[in-house]
């Protein structure tokens, strides 16, 4: 598939593949303001934790230009740049981002002017890019001895190329084990209630002819009891020290059905994704957000109604517990249980 | 609410509110013929396992209208009532009511006239359909010993008075602890594909003054391990000899989770629903949908396409094996593990 995430460095703008309208619609949403790249973010038009912090790299170097405009442009970029890093609470990657970029700043030198500034961001941003790429491919080579050939993978939400830079997380898993030779096939939990599987995992999968089955997030213990999954790989909003893993809601309900069936539960994320600061799981900030996306399907442009006017929950992200997980595929080789050891040796 | 389930003798029509449009619009779906009524369970216009045996109840008097425009009209109804019981695979109900009818048109002798046989046919089937509601509120009844004071329900799909002649299961075992005064609340999956939970037990719950608030079927494990919830009660389409338990697609993982909280997991169900025949869970048909019903979202009248076009699962049904199962709520009163027994005791 094409690059979902492209930055035109003479005009100031990121362009971004509208992942809202999809699979109906490839339409691209062009930012051109850290408000723009906020609102990009919190409505979901690009998505998945490193995909989000590779944007608000290049959301920084948007920054200072719209700071340049200002009589006091490095006041000024402080604070857009604080205003970017508060769009999502849960991914670490956006912090990560924002703090690279603020090191990028301060590297340049406080006599460095704005167009000096960019273009020092803009490189930074994309290394970012073109590194996070790399360490999906990276992942994806961690993870291969733990898929055998025609395994058939369950995967929840998307963490695919869509959500990342390109090449994916828990799909740059499928995707390296699809490029040597084995004959993958994947499961799809549709992953309600934004459909991220339905609508993105299933479209990206079939875009690049890899066998997928869509199912709906019900489907997981029938499906599991039949002996239709081999093993189960999941992508991560943030890790703690302890390697209890913040994902996509529903992810903990796969993983309780996973240990209880006997298969495999793997996460698959780069190290930027682990967050040492954090003991354990339950200091992981969980987004809640607008009860509307549970009472509705759909699109911005075409949603249905499917509920009357009660309460809902809606909890982003679940906390799944490192007991619950096999093994944990980052871009420096799987880790494997106690984590809370893997973890610190990898950040000592 | 109002009845959903209504037959009107003199017209010979069974007019049945359309669960399909609900809680966008409240129509009404009229059946004349069997054909009507089996595309009426066929599309869920009706739907829930004992509605489904108080519909096919009316249909098999409607039969018998058909058939007396023939002129070997006994061939032509049993050929009817058997199409009847073909409508749909997995709730016992359906094929019980249609054995019932047989029965009734056996006890009206062979030299009975086809209007004889109507009036028969038809006060059986006001007579099932009372009893439902009776074996609702009995239930609900033998539950209430395990509903605590403000406890915090979930439950799964919809088996509420939409599911049933009125009244409902698992919903009649919330509506009973509401009545005796205690400060219940529900939780309500959404279920999908079909949405029973956020279109009919949100719809009929709220109609009823009765708290409910709304979850995707991905929030149960967070809902749980947050301490939420206090108890599990769903429906069944079936339930074999030693207690496994069809019901609709997700209650399993329910109950996986339930079990992995130490939350108690209840069934609530007449004794219609319980199939002795079976010796075990593995022997009842599960039901495969259209997979369509998985890569759209909606009503027949306003549906969103969701996915691109790959395959997709669409088991309607899972079976939750007995050991996850805490008590089933019966007619008879409140059965308890081992279940073998237990049934073998009530059909002795």
């Amino acid at each position: 598939m094409e690059d979902h995430i492209v930055f035109r460095t003479d005009g100031g703008e990121l362009d971004l593949l509208d992942q809202r309208l999809l699979p109906l619609e490839e339409k691209r949403f062009v930012c051109r303001t850290v408000d723009d790249v906020v609102s990009a973010m919190r409505t979901m038009v690009v998505r998945g934790a490193p995909a989000i912090g590779v944007s608000a790299a290049f959301g920084c170097a948007l920054a200072v230009r719209e700071a340049a405009k200002t009589s006091r442009w490095r006041a000024a970029l402080d604070e857009l740049l604080d205003r970017l890093a508060r769009a999502r609470p849960t991914a670490v990657n956006l912090a990560w981002a924002v703090k690279e970029q603020k090191r990028t700043i301060e590297q340049a030198g406080p006599d460095a002017g704005p167009d000096e500034v960019y273009r020092r961001l803009v490189d930074r941003a994309l290394a970012i890019q073109a590194g996070d790429v790399a360490s999906c491919r990276a992942m994806g080579r961690a993870a291969l001895p733990f898929v055998p050939d025609n395994a058939r993978i369950l995967t929840h939400c998307n963490a695919g190329a869509l959500a990342t830079a390109g090449y994916g997380t828990a799909l740059g898993v499928v995707r390296a084990a699809h490029e040597a030779g084995r004959h993958v096939s994947v499961i799809a939990d549709e992953t309600r209630p934004l459909l991220q599987g339905a609508r993105l995992t299933a479209w990206e999968l079939h875009k690049d002819g890899i066998p997928v089955t869509l199912a709906t997030d019900n489907s997981c213990a029938t499906l599991m009891s039949r002996g239709l999954v081999d093993l189960v790989v999941v992508g991560a909003d943030r890790i703690a020290a302890n390697g209890d893993t913040a994902n996509k809601i529903g992810t903990f309900g796969v993983a309780i059905m996973a240990r209880h069936f006997g298969i495999p539960f793997y996460v698959a994320a780069p190290l930027s994704t682990i967050d040492p600061s954090l003991a354990n799981g339950s200091l992981i900030p969980i987004e809640e957000r607008d009860p509307e996306e549970v009472r509705t399907v759909g699109t911005p442009e075409r949603s249905v109604r499917i509920a009357p006017d009660v309460p809902a929950y809606n909890f982003a992200f679940d906390v799944t517990p490192a007991e619950l997980i096999t093994a944990i595929f980052t871009d420096r080789g799987a880790l494997l249980p106690p984590y809370g050891e893997a973890i610190a040796a990898l950040f000592a």
